[in-house]
């Protein structure tokens, strides 16, 4: 390599989830970087600019161009999607740790929705808060889509009254689902021994509440209380490949 | 192994996708068994007689039996739920052909949940057809909860008039997702030159949609032209594995 891989993520203050991953992947794989922080306004204009691929089309057919993003000066790519960045650096970098070891990448592609799928109420309680603690120049894009998405003013996605307790149950039930996964081998990781994307999933998805929630709120309390610990024991697992650069 | 297993299948008529997937792992791993056949209505007394456990609750909070099941004489143990057979037979037997290699079973847990939520669209094209080939045994059991399942007559299940053509491409999109999950690999299986589980899974889709539909049908000629011809090929790979015992 050259020099050191670029990773655009979002806004510092909502530290996304796929940006998480993608932060994981470098430190475990040992690639220097650095990061470029976008706010969310700009995402579309300076990935054009810079000929970084769309990830999907919006729902009018037009291109969506989301975060993280990488540029690799030593190749001279340019790519975004979170499995995409990780299957191109086992690639571009085979002597790093595998992030899809034993041909797994099909069997994993999947798997960030899957945990979507599974914690598909959890979102209700993160994104008021992330929208909140945003940079000015990205909380009105953020507030706009977000409102668009969930069909409601921000200020009525966060459950309230009796909602809450059955709404965050469902949040425990979701878990529930990624913890029988894990309890199908002898840990500690989703394929026992051998670390993969699957569990970068999976800690990243904790890290993400705990950055937003603050690890002495009730939430990351609570989850750290579930499933026997798991979770604490997961995300302190990854601590040492989340520095951010 | 002192005798041979007992397959628990349902009826044979039908044969379904799940009694394929454990029929394709017992002759995968050349352990000797013997099926008996099953009509629904039987299932329940039959299983609390021999003891076999349960797979889920039904809606009413009653326990669920369902096929297949399998009895090892060697073990005395009785056990439903296809992929905890697999699993049960894996553990077992460890000298035969592993169906979770590389500590998979976590990642391959949910997977024929996975490509069922893929092909929601499919079982109304092929409900209809296992019902008139039931033996009258099974006949009114299937209609009954089949049609409290899909919430009209058995007659209506099947979609008609522009539908078909709509409904249809919702398959092929369906069969698509799976076919993006084995191109992630250079095949032929899931997970590259491993054969798993996720190929049972998908080899016994095909196998019981060619069986219910018959290999002239245009429903098949249809889905062997899709993708590149990748489904006859999976399916016809794993035709060596597919004698009923």
């Amino acid at each position: 390599m050259e020099s050191e891989v670029s990773l655009a993520a979002g806004n510092r203050a909502s530290s996304l989830t796929l940006t998480v991953m993608n932060r994981y992947v470098l430190n475990l794989k040992g690639i220097p970087y650095k990061t470029e922080w976008v706010e969310y306004p700009d995402i579309e204009s300076r990935w054009k600019e810079l000929g970084i691929p769309h990830t999907s089309l919006k729902p009018d057919g037009s291109p969506f161009y989301t975060v993280p993003a990488i540029h690799d000066p030593s190749t001279g790519v340019y790519l975004s999607e979170s499995i995409d960045i990780a299957e191109y650096l086992d690639k571009t970098y085979p002597d790093t740790p595998c992030m899809f070891p034993h041909n797994t990448l099909g069997l994993l592609s999947p798997f960030n929705d899957l945990v979507g799928s599974y914690l598909a109420a959890l979102w209700q309680f993160i994104v008021p808060v992330v929208c909140v603690r945003l940079n000015p120049a990205s909380q009105g894009y953020f507030r706009t889509t977000r409102e668009a998405i969930f069909g409601k003013n921000m200020d009525d996605v966060v459950p309230k009254g009796d909602l809450v307790t059955t709404e965050w149950a469902k949040v425990k039930e979701g878990m529930g689902k990624v913890d029988v996964l894990y309890s199908k081998t002898n840990g500690p990781y989703l394929m026992g021994d051998a670390l993969s994307w699957g569990d970068v999933v999976v800690a990243a998805h904790l890290a993400f509440m705990r950055a937003i929630w603050g690890e002495d709120s009730q939430e990351w309390r609570d989850i750290s209380s579930w499933h026997d610990g798991r979770w604490k024991r997961v995300v302190d697992d990854f601590e040492k490949y989340a520095t951010v650069v």
